[in-house]
Parts: structure tokens; C-alpha cells; sequence
């Protein structure tokens, strides 16, 4: 693997690499981690790269290690720099002939998003997105909870992303993950719409099955002096006739990231919470409730697989992480040119989630600046 | 006290009954219990009444009690009929010149709640209106702490009401509760609107002092078959510069009676959740959660007034209850004819909470029909 | 029903009024209230009673109302007076043919407590004893559960009663319950082991069907200046077969009344805190936790019985108190002259609980004097 | 890093790795996996590495190893065999001069244990024992919370480790982990004392700072068959005052790995639980309870340095693992012969816990077979 930013300063940097360190599958050989100069070195160093595969810019990396022998070359590029850099990269990688794992969102527009899609479907290609969430073995369980059909259908859908972090102007102060977060230049479109919406929405679709096809959203920025939204609330549509509300804000004062969701059917619901992610608690209408957990025996085959430790032996952010990389790590274990790849069997986020993402996205911003109540998500 | 409907079969009867006598200050005395020939009388009989203070029509008993000597006279009446009977012996009893205790919705339509306010104008009677879940001592310490500022500026409020109990469509099996709660004649306009969302909008309004200016409403009935709303969500904005959503539902399977708010401001956020009363969790932006029980000493003097037990002796939904009927029989017993009663002071819900509720539902009912994105509760 | 105690200034008393007049079964109509001169009349004023009623003390209450007429006679007797006032007003009141409720320790002493256990034997009268805790509902599941063989054979038990309330030298400080209650004069053998350690064991016993056999026990004061043991740990064998640990202290910082218990078989194990009462927790070996939840249509037709709401109106300690009082009125209600009390039908603590007590108290202090690891209960 | 055992059938040898391998700086690069003929190599193979430096004995890695250049070398080996094989390699790699990170208990009797403390002494190697539960972040919290005084002089401590997988005979099944772990000649004196208990003593002592100085044991075995205990539960006295008991039970069925701990002092009390490890309850004598979370700004230095991501992000078992590799892993690095290693700095158990928790199951089987109430733990 090598890597496009994530250098010393980074917060997802090292995040990508211990989820993709953590099964001894992936090793990080080569990268450009900064276009702060000398940084890229430094980061090479602290991680006991071999200097001469580390880059200043992701072009020279991309044509330097094509002339590797096979042994040592690149399998995937991973993609972590900031928002309005995860396209360029991402393309160029693409059109080099290297699969690519791409931090969310894939890209700074959806025609960029777009772009990347045709890139894809013409060479053939893996791209991985790493929206973390669907990596829990429980949003796995939940998923097949949901399509074996135990809920009956599925009528109401509750998604929040409730975090705190921006309820002050924290990206005055200094804080580099709050200035770039916050700036339109760098982080596109959508403050909490693009941030945390996006993985609300993915959650959403990947458990139910259902797409969004249909918002009204209200949209605001609630700190003063802030540039982009940090607020979002919206109703929902789906379009197998499910409906239900997501919610996503950096305002809500004393939150940390406590993404969480709640599907109801005819016969009962689930709940899922990210921040205790080894738990589903099942509501049953006229049956006692259950306690769903990571690491039993009667969890599902699907979730089964993205399991690490027995039960008791709490997995965190850092294993579903792991659970992306290790699904697209086998992906591109087994690809071959010109044979098409199964995405349904490896379970990762892939380019078509990517270009949703942003069609969310521009929808929701659609939707904000429009006196109609719904506003459709239509197909890009 | 006498009492109007609650008859054997009925299920807030016993409950207000229980309410009004848990603390030993308030006696039913006399009652027209049911419509149903006979079974007033029954009623009254179980109930180890004097027979001659039994009735099979209220204006009987208002009539004849009125003679009764001053001892023994009815002090107030306490209504709790079905939905489309609280405005009738509400009115009558109101120019009898009784005090009246209403359940809540206080009438079927905006307009007979606006005659009531008119009626309660006129006369300098009481009128009290059984919204249960603002009695709960930690709905009020959750009130003060907003009103204390300890939140800082509220910005965000989620409140919601979600129940299973009409996940499939029961009115059909003879189960009285749901036949009359889904049957617009007695219903009123709204089904889970009115049921349910009254009572979240106003826990909403309640804690955060500020009223609900705005609502887009999705609003629909999911069970086949049903003739009424079931189900709905939607996007709010208050006076005083928050917003936020309300969801009430019918409809999640699995779910009890999951009454539950959030409020966020500057500085943090409280949640608390009707199945666990007797806890609140404050939310600190960069300091520790706090957890605030029930009982305890550090409770402001407002929620310790509607305290029974020490903390950690769990209090339920008939001490909430009882504690709107100690709060409005505590403003009778001080009454003076031609004194303005000082609503604040005692804190119960009142004929101005019952205005609200309806004109509430029938904004709600106004948006559904719309294609306009807001819908603004207008003053009435 | 007349009372014995429950003055002005009383906690238990109150409590006790609340629970017997929830339900419009039970009216409070004479009193002897206090010992201190004209509280007993200031306490009967306050609750409306009839003054005549209202006695300087027990004797001569007990001599008066037997020549009431049938229609006002007293149908029994509540004794909630301090620990070592138990004893004399429960036995004058057998022998003066009443029916006896009283708060728990039953006696001062062993003996006591089986001199009352043989007047009822003698007069076939009705003793009741209010162990609140067995009146919820959820502990009635409980008990179903494992009666039931549900669980499969019973073998750990673990019971807790943590409370923080005598952290400091609150009995120094003015504080009136503390003050009793750490007296060796008013409170008896035991601080903490007789206060809630009786409790506790009357918990594990109640709800497994099994009897503590033998007791291991570390029992010491810890808090200096203290005149009685305010914390207890003890290891359990029970007469089938169980074995466990019993912890029951007072200067557990922090803890309010954390009464819980822990139950497992050779299938599974059940959880229950008084503090959330109307959810227990099953956990089954090699299936999904269960969470069931008092006024559930699933519960046993046992625990349906002490329930006076819909699942979602979250019942607490004054109805657990109540449901006490409910069994015992009804005992007494259908009692006939001559006829055996079948004490299992009406499911409430009785006076083989209050001997039981007593004797768990004297063997553990027995314990705590010896060297030797294990001290037997004996029957008695 | 050299490892001794964990072939492809183990289930702790995997766990050790990904921990090691986590925050890439620690590489495996010589193993001797397994007494299996082929299995040692068939391991090297899945780990992709060098086959040169697969071995199949212990002694011949060492012997092999010793003679690499010094970038090359093994820093330290990591032992990973079941129970009765952690002396031999511990012994053998110290003897020629590796520092060694062994799985917990260090030995199979107190003896073996004292001789390589011996030779720990002797050496001035380094010597790490995976205690894992220690490494939590909000363990760390917790020590300090107590040796900063926050809670006051120390009372009470209630040390718990419920397990359910024994609960049936699972060793007759062909499950390889109970099949050793009940076998005496496998797994040594202790079934659940050794295995778990261990644990739970060890992190009593760790947060309280206090050591366990008197114990009360009740050990049995409850499932017929098996030839080890399953079950115990303590009374415990600690040597600067505090009391308490430990539980530590593999039949309590429906539980997974549900370790927990409790510690009360004068002013308040906390609460940990490993499987929501990332939450920390404080409950104050009269002051609102807190929840302290992994991540947060507040919480101390100690704690933060054993952080990988911010807060909402959880932390499971594999990074608390993983922090005491990283602990041992930077004292290696720092190491300089005949310079005496400051283990406070570095906070990972040693050798000294190592011989701890061989004397604590020692003195518990003492004690079992002891009539008299308190049996020493003795220094050794």
C-alpha cells in the first residue's frame, strides 16, 4: 500500500494505517504524505519507511513505484488527505492502473464523484470508500436482520449524528480538523451535511435496503461567524415506502459522536448505537425485548466474518475500520484484469456509495433553498 | 370530588381515581361514571360510594349537588370521558360553577377549547388539564435548569413519542382503547397528532419556555385500514430561535410508551426519557456527563415540591399524575372567588395548555395538506 | 385500618398511608400517632381524621374502637413505629384480635419475633410485614421464572443492598433516621445487617425458592464513632444446592438504595435493581439476552397481578408498597373466624418472614464472632 | 519480535499479534508457533514471513537468532503458549539475554515464578505479563482517581469477573480452550482463581493501589465432571484498610467476559465495566453522579497516553492490548544495560505481578481448604 497524505499532523492518517496494519495483511510501503515540504520525509521516517519510497507528490509516487518489480509493488493507493484533495489523487491513481481506498467523501462535487464512476467502470478497477460505520460486525447483523425479513416491512427509519465538538467557533481558535472541516474551500458543499450527514444516510440505506428518495431538510449554520451549515435535520422519504427522520449537527452541546439509528417494521425494530457498537437491542411488539451482541454464536455468518474477538471482548472504531480495509484488501487480493468484481460478496462501500454520497449531499443543499416541502434525490 | 365517565372499563378512570387519592387530600364523593345503563351505578358501588351521590348523567349531578350543604359540596369535578365528551360537562360544569379537571385533549376542536378559555375567563374558575408527564419532579428540575441558564442559549430540541401498541391494526379486534382512539368521531382530527404529539410539543414548550413557532409536518397512516394518522414527524422552529423535531408514533413496533426530549444549548445538553423517570443526564461540553436522580438533595426546590420518596425509591407514572392533581387541588383549596389564582405558582396545566394543544393539532393537520415547506402556529 | 405510629415527622408512615390508600380499598380512620404529647392529635388533624378517633396511645385505641359498631370497626392494625416499638403494639393488637401489619424488622429480638409467631398461630389472625421490595411486580416474574425451571437448576446467587447515606456521622448531626437507626436501643442487634441486609436475604430467598443454610460473614463498622455495623459481606450456601455472595452496606459513597439481585442457572441467569424495577434482564447461554418489562401482555399471570399500569407507565416504590398492602386487605377481607389463611394465594411477607429475619440477623452476628469460615442457620 | 506459540489453532497467539502489530512499531519476524510437526512453518507461511526464521523449538530460535546482525535482531520474544509452558521459554529467552513479554500466568506454580523473578533481578532484563484489563485508558483513570484522592480514604472494593462459557461440560465437546483450561496438568492449581480470578485481584489491587492482604474463599466446582474449580467467591481484606469481595465464576450462564469493578472511598464511589470499557461511573455523596469517557479532555495525562482515538470513538480490547505492547515495547527500546528500568514510567505489569498472581491463587486454595475464616497472603 502506499498513501497519499496522512502526514505527521493528520488525524485519519494514522487512523487508515493502524486499520490497515491490525490483520498483518496490508503493509505500508511507500508514500507522499504532505505538500508541507520536508513533512513527507519526516513522516516516512517515523513510520521506518524505506527513504527512497518516500515521495513529495503523489504524481512522482504514482510514476517512481510503477517501475517496481512486481514483488514490491504498490497493490492499492490510499487516499486521506483533506476533502477538496481526495479527487485528484484518486483519478490520477485510477488512470495509473492502481486500486484505490478513498477517505470520505470521494470527492469535492458530484461531478467529480462522477468522474471517478466512469473511471471505474471503464478500467475495470476497485475503489474502496472508507465509510467506517457499515464496518461494525453489529451494522452487518442489523442488515441482515433487516433483509432476511424478521422486522416484516420496514415502515419507519430514525438516523442520527448527533456530535458537540462545533458548538463553539473552534476553528478561530487554532484547531486544524475544525479550520478545514468549516471552510467551503476545503470541505465542499456541506459542513454537517457532507461531515457527518453522508453517514447517517449511508448508515441508513445500507441497513433498510432502502434509498432515500425524497428530503426536506432544514439546514442552518447555528454558530455566528461560521461559513458553512453545522446543523441539518430532515424528514425522509424511502423509496420501497418506508419514511422517517435523520438528523445530523456539531452543535448539539456535550455529544460526542453518537451516531445511532433505529428501524422499525411491522413485527418489531432495531437499535444500533456507534458508540457502544457491540450491542442491537431488538424490540419485539408483544415479545420480550432481545440484546443482540458482537462475538456470539448466533450472530449471522455476514456479521461473523468481520468479528476479531469472542464475545465480551469489545471491538471498537478502529476494527470496523479495519473491517473496510480488510474487505477491499481481499478485493484486490483476488482481482483480476477484466474479470468483474463481485462487490456484493466483499461488503465494503465502494464508488457507487461515493457518487450517492454527493448527490445527498447537493440535494440536501437542494432542498434547504427551496420553499417545497420535498425535494427528490434523483438518479445520477 | 366528583367525576364524570370512568366507568369499569375504563382505563384513565382508575388512574386518575388512584391520582387524586394518593396523598390523602382529595375524596371522590360522587360521580355519573358511564353512559351505559347501569353501570354508573356499579361503578359507584365498587367504588363503596353513597348511592344517592351516583348518577347517569352529569347535568343530574350537577344539579343535585349544588344543593348539597357546604361540607359536603363538590369542590371540583374531574372529566375523563373519551375525547369527543371533555368539552360537554367541561362547559357544564364550568357554568355550574365548579372548578374542572380535565384529561387531556381539553375538548374536540379548537373552537370548543376557545369557548372553554373564554368561559374560564368569565368565571375565575379553575380549569386544570391532565398532561401527565410535565407532574414528573425531573421535568421540572429539566424547566429550571433551562430557566436557570445552565444551558446557556438552547438551540436544539428532539422530542419524541414513539409507541408499537398500533403496529397492526387492532381497533379491528374488539380492543376498546384503540377503537375509540382511532375513530375520528371520538378521536378528534388528529389520531397519534393528538394522542401522542400533544404531549411531546408540550413537554417541549414546557422545559424550554419557548413556544413552537413553525412546523413542516409528515403526517400519515401506516397500518391499512385505519382512519386516522398513525405516525408522524416534523421539523420545528421556535420563538425564541430554536429548532428542532418532534416525532410521535403509533406505529414502532416494539416500543412502549417512550415519551423522551433533548435539549441542547451553548454549553450542554439534558436528556430524559418517560420510562426511566427519575433521571436526567446532563451532557457538559468538555466536562463529565452528569447524572441527576430523583430525591436527591442537590434538586432544585421546584422538583423536590412534587418529591414523595427519598432517591433511589423509585417514583412512577400515578406519583406524576398525582402530582397534577396535588397542584390543582392545592390552587382550589386556596381559591378565593374574584381573585386571580397565580397559575405559575402552582404549576399544572392549564385551560391555556388546552388552547394550545388543539390549535397545535390543527396547524399540524393545516401543514400535512401543504406543499409549502412551513407551517406557522398562529396566535389564537 | 387504625395506625400504631407515623407521626408529623415520620418517613415510614406517610409511605405507609400512601401505599394503603392507592387504591380505594383501604381507609386510615383512627390513630395512635406518637408518643410525643399532642402530636397524635396534630397528626390527626392533618390527615382529616375524626377526632375522637385520634389516641394518645395504642392501648387505649385498641380498647376503644372494639365498641365500634360492626360498619366502623376497625378491620386491622398498621404498626409502623420505630424498630424496637414493633413488638408491643403487634402483640397487644393479636391479643386484642386484630389483624397486624407491620413495618419490617417484625421484633427486637428473636424471641419477640417468635412470641408474635405464636399468638398467630394461636389466634389464627392475619400478620402481615411490609418487605417492600417483594411487592413489585418484577420480582414476582422472578420468582415465576425459577419456579418455573426456566433457568434449569439454580446454583449462583448474588444480592446486593448498597446505600452511601451513613458515609458520614449523620446520626451527630441531627439527623433523625440516622439517629434510630444506628442506636443499638431503637434499631437492635443489627445496623446495616438488620436495617437491609434482611431485605436482601429475604430477596435471594423469596425469589429462588431456596433458604440460607449456612453464612460466612465479615460485618464491621466503618465509619468511627459509630455505635453500630454499618456494612456487611457475607458468603451464602443455600439449602438446594445455591451458593452466593450477600453484600448489604450503608457507607457505599454515592449509591441511594441499589437493592439488586443476580440469579443463574445451569440455562441462564435473571438480573433485577429496585432502582429501574420494571425491567429484568435475561441472560441465556448461547441466545440473545431478553429484556422483559412489567405491564407486558407476556408476563406471568403472577406478576399481573400487582400491576396497575400499561408496560411504559413506569410503576415504582410506592406502588411495590402498595401491592403489599393489596395482598394483605384482600387476606384480610376474605378472612373467616376458624378457617387457615392460605397464605400462598395472597403472595405477601408474612409472620414466617419475620421470624426468618430475626434469626438471619442473630446467626450472622454469630458469625462474626466466630473463627470458623462457616456458621449455620438454624431453624427455629 | 520473536514469539514462542500462537499456531494457527490459537486463540491468544493472534490476539498478541494484531496488538503488537497495531501501531506499526513493533514487527514479528521469527517465531517458533507450535510443538505440531509443520505447524510452526504452515504459521510462518499465513504471516508471510521469512521461512528461514521459522523454527520448530524454542531453543533453536534462540540459539539461531542470538547470531543475527543487529538490525536484524530480535528485540524480544513473546511468549504465548498455554499455561504450563510459559516458564520454559520465559526462562530459556532470559537466560540468553531477550527481554520477554509473556501471557498471563507467568507460571505454572509460585516457584517457577519466584525463579524467574530471580532471574529478572539478576539480568535486569525486561520482563512484561499480558494483563490485559490494566491496559484500559479508563483503567489508568481510575488508579488515578484514587491515588489523587478524589474519592477519599479507600472502604470498599467489589471485584467481579462472571463468565458463562463453562456452564456445560464443555471440555468433553472438543473445545480446545476449555479442554486445557480445565486440565490441572495444563492450566495448574486454579480453574476460574487462576484464569480469571487472577485478573480480577490484579486489577483490584491496581486502581485501589492497595494490596489484598486476608482472604475468605469459597471455591468449588460446579459442573459435575470437571476437573478443575469453576467457581469462587471472596471475602477480602486490603492491607491499608479497605474490605471487600471478589467474585470470579465461569458457570454464571448468559454472561460473556462481564468483568467489573467497584471501589468506594469517603466521598463517593466509581464504577468500571470491561465491556463498555470506554465509560466511567462516578457517583459523589450528594452531588450528581458523573460519567467520565475515553477521549475527553479531562481526563488525566496517565490515561490520555494510552488513547488512540478521540472521543465517541470507541476503544476495545485489542488496543488495551495493544497499550501494553506499546508500554513494554518502549521500555525495550529505552533499555540500556546495567541501567535499572523505572517501571512506574513505563505502566505495564511485570515480573512482580507475574509472582502476585501465582501467590494469590496459591493462598486461595489455602484457604479453601481451610476451616478458619481469614487465611494471609504472605509476602514472598
Amino acid at each position: 500500500m502506499g498513501m497519499v497524505g496522512g502526514g505527521l499532523t493528520s488525524f485519519i492518517g494514522p487512523v487508515h494505517r493502524k486499520a490497515a496494519g491490525i490483520d498483518g495483511e496490508i503493509e505500508l510501503v511507500a508514500g507522499a504524505f504532505s505538500v508541507i515540504p520536508g513533512e513527507s520525509k519526516a513522516t516516512g521516517e517515523a513510520l521506518y519507511l524505506d527513504p527512497s519510497r518516500v515521495y513529495e507528490t503523489y504524481d512522482e509516487m504514482f510514476a517512481a513505484e510503477k517501475n517496481m518489480p512486481a514483488d514490491k509493488r504498490l497493490d492499492f493507493i490510499s487516499v486521506v488527505t483533506p476533502n477538496h484533495v481526495h479527487f485528484g489523487p484518486s483519478k490520477a491513481a485510477l488512470e495509473h492502473g492502481y486500486h484505490v481506498i478513498v477517505e470520505k467523501p470521494i470527492a469535492f462535487s458530484l461531478d467529480e464523484a462522477k468522474t471517478l464512476r466512469k473511471l471505474v467502470d471503464k478500467t475495470g478497477l476497485i475503489l474502496g470508500l472508507t465509510h467506517t460505520y457499515t464496518g461494525y460486525p453489529m451494522v452487518k447483523e442489523a442488515r441482515k436482520f433487516v433483509s432476511d425479513g424478521k422486522l416484516g416491512k420496514i415502515r419507519k427509519v430514525y438516523v442520527e449524528y448527533p456530535q458537540g465538538w462545533l458548538s463553539t467557533l473552534l476553528e478561530k481558535s487554532g484547531n486544524m480538523q475544525a479550520s478545514w472541516r468549516t471552510d467551503p474551500k476545503q470541505s465542499g458543499l456541506g459542513g454537517a451535511i457532507g461531515d457527518i450527514g453522508t453517514h447517517a444516510a449511508n448508515l441508513a440505506e445500507y441497513i433498510t435496503g432502502q434509498k432515500i428518495s425524497e428530503v426536506c431538510a432544514l439546514v442552518h449554520t447555528v454558530v455566528e461567524g461560521r461559513h458553512l451549515d453545522d446543523d441539518t435535520s430532515m424528514l425522509l422519504k424511502f423509496d420501497k415506502g418506508a419514511s422517517g427522520v435523520l438528523l445530523a449537527t456539531q452543535v448539539a452541546a456535550g455529544e460526542e459522536n453518537n451516531l445511532n439509528i433505529r428501524v422499525y417494521g411491522e413485527k418489531g425494530g432495531i437499535e444500533w448505537r456507534q458508540q457502544e457498537p457491540n450491542t442491537m437491542i431488538v424490540k419485539w411488539h408483544g415479545k420480550p425485548m432481545e440484546v443482540y451482541r458482537t462475538g456470539q454464536g448466533y450472530m449471522s455468518d455476514e456479521a461473523k466474518a468481520f468479528t476479531r474477538t469472542p464475545a465480551g471482548h469489545p471491538e471498537g472504531y478502529l476494527e470496523a475500520f479495519a473491517n473496510i480495509y480488510r474487505a477491499f484488501g481481499k478485493a484486490v487480493k483476488e482481482y483480476k484484469p477484466g474479470k468483474k468484481v463481485n462487490y456484493e460478496k466483499y461488503d465494503f462501500p465502494d464508488v457507487e456509495d461515493g457518487v450517492r454520497g454527493m448527490n445527498f449531499v447537493t440535494t440536501v443543499v437542494k432542498s434547504v433553498n427551496s420553499t417545497k416541502k420535498w425535494t427528490p434525490i434523483k438518479d445520477v
